[in-house]
């Protein structure tokens, strides 16, 4: 085989998609700052018992796994940053109040998580701890719209859920609570006949809270029929009220509501919402409340957040332009050194043009050149410069 | 064990360092950007074959295995990205003419290379293929010591080194040819007494050589010392010249020279260098040339590069300083909503103060509050605000 194919899902990024994706990186790190979350950067492998303590068996699949010479001890390659800024925040900052912290790195996957996903997102996220109150969900959700809105991505709309009520219906049903973890697996599946069949042996109400629930999603109107349908628990009141008041908060965007969404059951304990883009089937951001993970790390802590792929997202932008260059000649004479130097400074890209090369297809679009004219060099304008517009090639950069 | 412990020589970087390593990211990437270096972005793992086809054995110990579910091959996780970077040269880019390339990423080694090393740089350096004369070396030189010179790092000094001057000495002795890895291994360690005793069995030229080299390190003197220790070879006199050449371009900086510094002669074939700063014992950055590396990949080109570790970077220099923010209250009030919009987009870092936690210690140094006065928001100095200079904690961002 070629030495220079890649595993199955994985693949190299070249110059004009590399560029892209720095940008958008920047654009979003320095969003989360202005909004008061700092940067951290845990590492890319850590024992395998913390990797995984805070997350469910899918994560497990997921992780890749490493032997360690040091300590003889099993790694993972981390498939998720977000339970590493959960220890980060709960054993290492330590902090009493409330903590804002963002991440952008590479995770990877066994397998890809779809037809066409990715081995390897470039993963970039925000959480924040210490608040169980609905004002942090409220600053999750804008960031992460915010954060679609800031890279250029038109029409998206946000669908949200709450885990709480599912999680009520169970609670007040001993019968029901002993079997959780199939009932989360036939409301994932919307699996109806076998939630009608399983609901024979549950009390009433709760039989008639699972039947509801997989028809209960649609617009903001659900909320009213949740009212309706499902038992006048207090969690539950409180679960919808809290999804009324983040739409409230949301205003100008397309609101979708599935509470039967419990796709994420294992790790979230609140509001879970997703972000879908411009006609885009998966969501590009995912995002919800996760309380208490910080457990394992030795503190129970509110949280909150969103993550994305950085890659899924500028996939969905027109591609990059080819950035303007100037050619220069190679040349150690002072006056020419200090013209490139200068140019450079300024924050032009300046293509030293070295002996031999002089014919070279450039990559960057040169529509100037440095020239020596009268003892003085001069950026003038290259014949054939109006074409600069257009990009040469799809890797141009 | 606490889940919360890191497997050794693995750590988490946290705000203040973040930080900083954020800003040398992109400080160093446009740099690169400004002198046409296009930036790339390979896989964190991949065949083992192709990540190692390039490099010798102790990258093979350095790099961890891993097996690939969806081929059952065995992958490995990047040591070292320049390899990757020379794949993407050889083979994706396949150009005619020069490229240039330039990359950040993590790398992760099975073992610290050194008593306080890290197992996991963050790798960023840039790779100049397809020139093979000295412009080429003299561009990646200054472009090395440009990036620590921008970084903010004092009193740095550089050693030069060519490989073609041992290579020369051994290519005209088939019997020193013949045992090329005991003759380098002996040079790299400095074992006179071993080069003598292997002497016995070489040419009489060749003996003398081999016995010099060790003494050829020194400042530029060494030059013309070299030129009568060794054997008149015109592929010494072309390395020499070579280096004379590089030195001339580099004016103003403590340069050394070292004949006998084959460390890497695995996978450099001409000019190699190393650029140390301020006391610090190890090179910050690495370099040189590996001409015809990327015919495992399907193409020789001529090559020459650098590369450094960020954290590396990052801790030699003074610790970031705390940033400023503007303290605001929380609401879904429009005109508060829009106050605290124009200060984020401004730039301004704007941290809401959620219910319940208007007395938490900020990590951020709030210098300034966003108030109401008359209807009108506003942002007003804090009291005790002159404080602000001076970070609350190594933490703080």
């Amino acid at each position: 085989m070629g030495k220079w194919l890649l595993p199955e899902s994985l693949a190299d990024i070249l110059p004009a998609e590399a560029r892209r994706i720095e940008e958008l990186r920047r654009l979003l790190l320095d969003l989360y700052r202005t909004y008061g979350y700092e940067l951290v950067m845990p590492p890319l492998v850590e024992y395998l018992d913390s990797l995984l303590s805070a997350s469910g068996e899918d994560m497990d699949l997921h992780t890749f796994k490493l032997v360690d010479q040091m300590s003889g001890r099993s790694l993972g390659v981390r498939a998720d940053m977000t339970p590493q800024v959960t220890r980060i925040d709960a054993h290492l900052l330590n902090r009493a109040g409330m903590t804002r912290l963002c991440y952008c790195g590479n995770v990877l996957h066994t397998r890809p998580r779809g037809l066409w996903a990715t081995r390897e997102p470039l993963q970039i996220g925000a959480e924040l701890y210490g608040h169980a109150g609905p004002e942090a969900d409220i600053e999750a959700v804008q960031l992460a719209l915010e954060s679609v809105r800031r890279a250029g991505v038109a029409d998206c709309r946000i669908d949200l859920s709450h885990l709480g009520v599912v999680r009520a219906v169970l609670e007040a049903d001993p019968l029901a609570a002993a079997r959780a973890d199939e009932i989360f697996g036939l409301l994932r599946d919307k699996d109806v006949p076998g939630l009608a069949a399983l609901s024979a042996e549950l009390a009433p109400a709760t039989a008639q809270a699972l039947q509801a629930l997989p028809a209960l999603y649609g617009d903001l109107d659900v909320l009213d029929r949740a009212r309706e349908a499902l038992p006048a628990l207090p969690k539950i009141r409180e679960a919808l009220d809290m999804l009324a008041a983040l739409a409230r908060a949301l205003p100008g965007i397309e609101i979708g509501v599935d509470l039967a969404d419990v796709g994420s059951f294992h790790y979230h304990t609140g509001v879970v919402f997703a972000v879908y883009c411009g006609g885009w089937p998966n969501a590009v951001v995912r995002g919800g409340r996760y309380d208490d993970i910080g457990r394992v790390f030795g503190r129970a802590r509110p949280a909150t957040g969103f993550s994305l792929d950085l890659r899924e997202l500028a996939g969905l932008l027109a591609p990059a332009t080819a950035s303007a260059a100037v050619r220069a000649p190679w040349g150690l004479d002072p006056t020419l050194v200090e013209a490139v130097r200068k140019l450079r400074a300024d924050g032009q890209i300046v293509v030293q043009i070295l002996p031999g090369h002089e014919h070279d297809q450039q990559e960057f679009v040169c529509d100037r050149e440095l020239v020596l004219r009268d003892g003085i060099w001069q950026v003038e304008q290259l014949a054939g410069a109006e074409m600069a517009a257009t990009p040469p090639s799809s890797t141009a950069n």
